[in-house]
């Protein structure tokens, strides 16, 4: 049985909406409005481990699932969700082994997903054009345990990619129109392109460059998430949510 | 540059709503109401190639992607699609090396898809209670490239899940609630019991035991997606869409 | 209690899907795949009462609401759905009394519901460029008991509007950019301007111009429908829907 | 040109998210935390005139539509908003000349758009068991300037409808199913039972009981808006919305 170590991470769980991801030290207390919580006291137990906070609320010691991670990532300085990157893997075929490359890295929540998926004999090639956010990046990604599947570059992906033979080209950057022939350049033949895009106009600059080029299979689809309240008698949908993330585009390249 | 073989599967592309999976044999044809695709002049050319029906009408010939066979898997006999999929992959946590316990087998489009996510180092344990549809499942798996990380397994989960420490337990069958104590057992803590339900009432049964359980972190969503026809001028969602297969139960396991 | 007449209409119902406008003469027969419904017999029975037809199904003879009308009246020529109409009515403010110009008339089915709101004190204008379609769209607002209350006009909005200080200008029209300074002529001071438009660019360009015009409270939504299958235990989204018909933007008009 | 009276409403804009129904008094000054707007100034003042507040910013002095009113009214006790509202109008037929009953009256936000509706020569009947909350409701309707359209009744509508021959019975209280055998007395052949709820347990029973009693049509469906940020280079839905409000049911009463 799997147990917890000092030094490795938690998901601390109190309900739904308030997931702590903490790193454990043995004299660290963990201070929430329901009370402190004593890290030290767990090492050596298994995850999944009831404890109680100095209020007599009960938490719940999960180990942090690669959402986990990326969720606390992207809190600050990029809006795709789990979702968005979940329909990624799947459809532009991120699997063990895939050589992908990946714009911009941002605070790399999408990067450590793909590094996830693509380990422990794939690779991420990671692109960012703000070197002063690259170091947190580095950070982010060695806290998730997968920084060895990646390689962080500073450079501009309209400019050049210097990878060949990729099996993806995952972008979520302001232009990624801008990106379609070095995309087609990097990808191996019948490779995905794969793009994440707030807005439309976006979207609809990105579809034309791709359908003047050698690609097909171009597709663009939004991925909506309702919750759901369940209980016997009060079942329904959660009242708010969020509504937008961006549109995801798709596409195959062809030989010219 | 990885070129098109004798016994391997293409994608052939016409439109966004006509994709078939083929098997390329030298001297086979591919009928289709576009023309007559010959399979053998495709052997040695890379994929993403080009190939013209006797009707002249433009094919290309992409490498399928897992999510390619699990859509053709999943034609008959059952409702998740890769959307759901996906969603499933992420938030259970899967990835590289995971072990994995799934019911029902179904034609193996889900199974096929777990299988290429924990590739290769994990395996997935796949029960079914129908016999006589295991062989097609097997067919499928093998056909997909996966068979070797599967263990088929004729059984009933809500009477017994031999596997134990398992990384989840993903459930695509019509009484999932019956199994929610099995999959306890089965579970690493803090591992990840996942299920998907067609109809609102499994929903609420299933996390009614679930709460009633040692599970937390209950969270039910439901996935939807929206394509776009994105033209300069002419964008919009599509009219028609598929707007329910299934709603998402997710669960952790805690200690007693 | 009101009796089903000669000459009227019934809506025979057989199941959610399958409703059947149809007017009633004493020697007609209505004929279904499930049967013939002697019509005939129905004269001087009240509405909501039961019929057979000849291979034994039972059909309702509901009294038609107005949306029963538009929903008939727009198979062919228009894309707008009940849903949409509901919206415009309610958003645009429109209620017993209100002088609205509607363009363009097309099947005259949202003008249907517009005049039915509108009515009795109340008067739409509609305006249509295709004369060829006017006489169509008269026979269906005579059919739905609403003819007196419209004014059926030949012309091009964008060219001009003769009317002044409506309440209301509802634009069902490929180019509804171009008829806002006429819109703005035509509206009383705080009136509404509402426009239904299948694309986004379409409704780009509107809110641009309304927005460089004097208008505010720009505001563009869209209306999705669910429907349920409702049945203890098998409660569920329908499978298949509608997912989009068009955008909804609505303005009101400031002083200059 | 209508102008603005004394005693009358005004709806101050601000913008999209910032609308404020106010009545406007000679000597009253509306405060915001944009600046104070002098209302009495706009005195004889044509609808849809700019003012300036106190700290120069601009606001606009629109006439409230009934959508306006109702919005107010909802926002302490009832969670049904005007897309809701404008379905029930439209799928229920309810247009002028309407008699209807409706419950639970609230804070009339529905009945004062109900009462537009059926004005002038149509009336509502709206049930409240909660006498303390009539006397808001009856100030609200006055308000709204519909009061003399609705008898409000403190009652309870599981024990008895005292109208007949009425054309919809529209519901918003926590158990609509008790209400279907009183419903289908008070209706009028082939009359519209409209009921909203939040959770789908309710929808359920109302469903099951419909179709045990002389209902056909019956239907239930779930209206969802989208709100959009249109701005040429910056156009998509809104990031968070109102997602579930509840569930629209409705059916049509036959003979027995």
């Amino acid at each position: 049985m799997e147990t917890i170590e000092e030094g490795k991470d938690l998901l601390l769980y109190l309900d739904g909406r308030r997931k702590y991801l903490v790193r454990v030290k043995a004299d660290e207390e963990f201070h929430t409005h329901k009370g402190v919580v004593k890290l030290g006291k767990l090492i050596g137990r298994p995850y999944g481990v009831k404890v109680e906070s100095s209020l007599g609320v009960t938490f719940y010691a999960l180990k942090p699932l690669p959402k986990d991670y990326a969720v606390k990532f992207a809190r600050r300085t990029q809006i795709i969700y789990p979702k968005d990157m979940a329909l990624i893997v799947l459809y532009a075929g991120i699997e063990p082994g895939s050589k992908v490359v990946e714009a911009g890295t941002g605070s790399a929540a999408l990067t450590s997903i793909l590094a996830h998926q693509v380990k422990p004999s794939g690779h991420v090639y990671s692109y960012e054009v703000r070197r002063e956010i690259l170091e947190a990046a580095r950070r982010n990604l060695e806290r998730a345990g997968v920084l060895e599947y990646v390689t962080l570059k500073e450079g501009d992906v309209t400019r050049s990619i210097e990878e060949e033979n990729v099996d993806a080209v995952v972008l979520d950057m302001a232009t990624p129109w801008l990106v379609v022939e070095n995309a087609w350049e990097a990808l191996k033949p019948s490779g995905v392109f794969a793009s994440f895009s707030p807005t439309i106009e976006q979207v609809v600059k990105t579809v034309e460059t791709l359908k003047a080029s050698d690609f097909t299979d171009v597709e663009t689809v939004e991925c909506l998430i309702r919750r759901y309240q369940v209980e016997a008698g009060r079942t329904r949908p959660e009242t708010l949510t969020v509504a937008h993330t961006g549109y995801l585009t798709f596409a195959r390249k062809t030989l010219k």
